[in-house]
């Protein structure tokens, strides 16, 4: 029943789940013949060493580096979120660090003698869940989707500027406090369930837990040193790069980000390079499919549909309404986005809910045929003597118990505190919706940690689209239900995605030894600190850069307006759609439907069928992203040729190395903003002829 | 009595000698080694091997190669002669180059036994030697000084604008075709004097010579098939960077070549990198200490000295002037700069010629003791019997001889020649004046060609400078003195380097077992295409790009209006400079002495004093390339840190890939231009705040 790893893969979360599946793939390849090798066992490797109880698990030190991480990525996150939405997994450059700023510590304290405790996996378990709880909020708190979405900046993108609700850092930060925790609560209860009873795999918790187990063998260690001297050069590289980048970013259109590498015809059509470490890095991270995907999304739309729609000008649309104009060429845009991404959704909602549905039948008819079957179980192969290994994990997971009622009364608490608060932040946003939102959660935060479990693949986003129709039909269109559905998505996902995350951190915990109880309280810290953390740092970037949200800006958060119009969709209809849109849309949701049948259809060559999720961006915000990630490609495709081994062990640095430094450039970047200083050279790209009349004009 | 490598390093021929000098030094330290391992005997290695007789060492393979070879070479030193002025050795580049040619040909033909002759080492120098005879025509044609010093451009631009010959391209193949052939009449006699009996070292022809040799052993064809790989990938980066660059330069203040990378303040001071892949190579080619110098230069007048100076506006000069003014801030620029390299020509004439004089007189004793004692001669320590390498060389070297009444008939016909046709040419240049140059020559030609073999080093331009100042004065303003003395100066250079030129091929002949007879075709065959190669090369830059010789363009050719001055300065005096710059020059006259006499008393120390003709460049054209050629020598360094073998094997391959790949992309660069075709872009600097204004301006 390993559903992980069937070539079935598919978009969700704005990518985030699909590039989190398809990269740790690559990583549980990598850790499946590491398994092999160490068959014998992985604990006895580590048998000599002691298991710390899960009070010296939380150590001070962890929190600290968790705190530093979490900024990072949280940097990382918003950064990626604003400008494409595409968030490729930082499982292991979270990994890398941290274990690079630990081990430096306390190398420095053991040579001052005053090390008292060594650096465990345990330990190290302990900041990746704390780094993971917290900037997972950076994506599930909708800065650059539902939240950002509800702002007048993209209520007047939008064909319904009525309502909106303009970010603010105090009820943002009141909001992810009262919906963050529920996630949690809703499935530490069944844990055990989960990870021991029905041994769901959660490749991207195993494979985490790989990479820690070896970075405290010897050899782990020695490579990952040099994994980390390698991610700290290509992190100076592209931090370097992207202050160099700045002195000649006076305005958006001028500087390397506008840089017409194609020529100034495809530029015009947002084809270029435009030179930004980020994306490449996240090119290397992606597997090639979906780079693929997304140039031929960016092909297709910005290279054969506007210009062919934009020569109807005058007839499906009025003339001259401009780039920007909903009724007009970017009505298009932003709707055929829309119908791929609910096509594909919609056919994957039912896939992994089919998935989860006949994986739990199994699990049960199981689980009561050992109940009949108690004493010739033991010799039955399907469930063979457990292992050494499982005996000492099971030993060491059941150990520390977390009670169920501290669970329940949680999740009843913090819902109690949630429904009396959230009318106050959302008027539109009533209290029985959220009493019935906080009925049906757990069960879907249960099918979502479960799914993921078969699938590595979470449907947070997709939970919460349904939420944003749902709610937002029943609130209506004089009810402020756009603002109601947006709200609801943004509860709903929150408990549903932090549901997947968790579970897949106590897959990493039951692998690594790490006390269930220890996760927890990291999994509170860490959440604790997103609350805190995501909400400042979107704060920055809505400060430092005014034209946040436009869609010609350096920021343009394409989900922003997508969230926003998917909820008028919901709540008005189709009626403002441009002509033949609606058409376009039909065929394009179709379309999405068909493309994933056919590739699961071809099984194993499915692979090569592109994925409409990730074609869907580029028709929105334009091609010039994908053109670096398919760099990031190349470079990756030339390096496996050269040399395979050093571009396995060495591609995850470098591409972190790259992510890391572009995206920690924005937190200086944004200080400089918010100081008023602003970059002194304009790198501007002009025609001959222009540039003629502007020699002449500055000549007088 | 060895003084080359003594580090008593001597600028001049606008660099060439220089660089080719410090390059090889390093070449021969390498060949000292390999010297070393095969003290035994280089010749044994090739013992087995037939030397083809002179006539099958001519093949039509080598010339068609030496033809191509010819043109990209003369491309590259067109473009560096324009540019800077900067030459550095490319005898490894067309060691290389050749190789791979003729071995990728001679491999075609052996797999489709087609193979008449295998491709022996001496064809290999035949290639070498007409190549280099071909390209070095290219300097010594003066197209970046004196013969472009004539025309009307550079004319404008000095303060005597009377007098002035454009370019064409009759006039000028004529001219080098009268001229060219006398360098090698006058020295073809002396070879056995200089080769074998006076053993100089030549330190560039045994270099090639040893590269030559190793690449026809087992391990050095290995070694230079990787070289030759390495070339070529940085050949192709370099001519598709070239490429990519040209797109965005519609004019000449666009671009990568105005790319204010320090900072917009800096960059109207010219301090900037340029990202021209020519010069970075060129610092990879050049000693650390020459591109030191050049920065040193750079930050001194363009740093210091000339916004100083810009503040005595009004006061030194007149208001107004403008930058191209020889009256305002361009004459301190020009003048300093002739100061400077007058002084260093002039300490470094006197040294050489004494050095040679003690050389010779040293040499003559010698002769005359042997002559006296000549028994007791074969067992005195100064003179031991011949080695197996010797005799073998001696042997061959003596084998094919040439009479000396064809070298004298010779240079006698075209000596008679020339004094026929050069005052059609240039009617300033009376009959009289030139006899008196051919009665000289000669003997500046042996001196010259004796003084390289000590001291590797080319006086041809100091030479052609004292024909500047000498015929110059003679002719008188009145009499068109100015141009006499250029014309004076172009016959006088081209006899002494070619002479000094073939004496190093006659040297690299003499270590590779070719005939003299093939060398002496060879070098026949080369400067005829030389002579018209050359000029056509010359004529494709100056249709191509019609602001040839303007100080701010991209060819901004600095020595055609230095040796333009020069010759005013001659005829007329000092009169028209602007206050305080004659001061200025004799302090930096006297400097440049002063530092060339603390560098040699320093002896070893000396190679870190700087040296002032490499410091003057930058006076004049500013210290954009100095930065390039210092990226170039800090990537050497870096590289030398990490990995000294591999750095030592591989940069001069890198550095001629460099090279190479943009000299040659001038080649389509300047055959768009001719027909029209401009850059489509401009890739324009503003500062901010010319950036608003462009902006509304645009915007109307």
């Amino acid at each position: 029943m390993a559903q992980n790893g069937s070539g079935d893969r598919v978009v969700d979360n704005g990518f985030e789940s699909l590039d989190q599946d398809e990269h740790d793939d690559r990583l549980s390849q990598k850790g499946s013949t590491k398994q092999k090798e160490e068959e014998v066992s992985v604990e006895r490797v580590f048998q000599h060493l002691l298991v710390p109880s899960w009070r010296n698990q939380l150590t001070g030190r962890a929190f600290v580096v968790s705190f530093v991480l979490s900024i990072l990525f949280c940097f990382i996150v918003m950064k990626l979120n604003l400008t494409t939405g595409i968030i490729p997994s930082l499982n292991v450059s979270a990994g890398l660090l941290g274990f690079f700023f630990v081990k430096t510590w306390t190398k420095f304290l053991e040579k001052s003698g005053l090390l008292r405790q060594p650096f465990t996996r345990q330990e190290n378990t302990v900041i990746q869940t704390c780094v993971v709880a917290s900037s997972g909020i950076a994506f599930s708190g909708g800065f650059g989707s539902y939240l950002f979405g509800m702002s007048e900046e993209i209520a007047n993108q939008s064909t319904d500027t009525s309502d909106f609700k303009n970010p603010s850092l105090g009820w943002i930060i009141a909001f992810l406090f009262v919906v963050s925790f529920l996630g949690l609560f809703s499935v530490v209860p069944l844990r055990k369930i989960m990870v021991v009873d029905f041994k769901l795999t959660y490749p991207s918790g195993t494979a985490t837990a790989h990479l820690i187990n070896s970075f405290h063998t010897p050899q782990g260690a020695k490579l990952a040193k040099k994994q980390v001297k390698m991610l700290g050069k290509f992190f100076s590289m592209s931090f370097l790069w992207g202050f160099f980048q700045w002195f000649y970013t006076a305005t958006d259109q001028c500087g390397f980000q506008a840089f017409p590498s194609l020529g100034l015809k495809a530029y015009d059509n947002r084809f270029y390079f435009d030179f930004s470490a980020i994306y490449v890095g996240v090119g290397m991270i992606c597997p090639y499919i979906i780079n693929i995907s997304v140039l031929l999304g960016g092909i297709l739309s910005w290279g054969i549909m506007w210009p062919l729609i934009k020569t109807k000008e005058g007839h499906w649309y009025g003339k001259g309404l401009g780039e920007g104009n909903l009724h007009g060429i970017q009505g298009y845009r932003v709707f055929i986005a829309i119908a791929l991404i609910l096509g594909d959704g919609l056919y994957n909602f039912i896939k992994v809910i089919t998935h989860t549905l006949w994986g739990l039948y199994h699990q049960i008819r199981e689980k009561q045929r050992e109940n009949v079957l108690p004493v010739a179980d033991q010799d039955s192969p399907s469930n063979p003597q457990l292992s050494y290994d499982d005996q000492r994990r099971i030993q060491l997971f059941l150990k520390d118990q977390i009670p169920t009622w501290v669970a329940v009364a949680g999740y009843v608490a913090i819902a109690a505190i949630s429904t009396a608060t959230l009318p106050h932040i959302f008027p539109q946003l009533k209290w029985y919706y959220i009493i019935v939102i906080y009925l049906v959660a757990p069960t879907l935060a249960f099918c979502n940690a479960y799914g993921c479990g078969l699938t590595d693949w979470s449907l947070a986003s997709t939970y919460g689209k349904l939420a944003i129709f749902t709610i937002g039909a029943w609130a209506g269109a004089s009810q402020g239900g756009v603002l109601a559905g947006l709200a609801a998505c943004g509860v709903m996902m929150n408990i549903v995605s932090t549901a997947s995350d968790l579970m897949q951190d106590f897959k990493t915990g039951y692998l690594t030894l790490a006390s269930p109880r220890s996760m927890f309280v990291s999994q509170i810290i860490g959440t604790t600190m997103g609350c805190i953390i995501s909400p400042s740092v979107f704060w920055i970037f809505y400060k430092a850069f005014p034209d946040l949200g436009k869609s010609s800006s350096e920021y343009p958060a394409p989900y922003a307006i997508i969230y926003r119009n998917m909820a008028i969709l919901g709540v008005q209809g189709f009626g403002s759609l441009p002509k033949n849109c609606l058409l376009l849309c039909y065929i394009f949701f179709a379309a999405a439907v068909v493309i994933n049948l056919f590739k699961d259809f071809l099984g194993k060559k499915g692979k090569f069928v592109p994925l409409p999720m990730a074609m869907a961006i580029p028709f929105y915000i334009g091609p010039y992203f994908a053109i670096d990630m398919c760099v990031g490609s190349l470079i990756l495709y030339v390096w496996e040729r050269i040399n395979k081994a050093k571009a396995d062990a060495f591609a995850p640095a470098v591409a972190s190395g790259l992510i890391c430094g572009d995206g920690i450039w924005t937190l200086p970047a944004s200080i400089l903003a918010l100081v008023g200083v602003k970059p002194p050279i304009c790198m501007k790209f002009l025609s001959r002829a222009a540039n003629v009349k502007v020699d002449n004009f500055l000549g007088n």
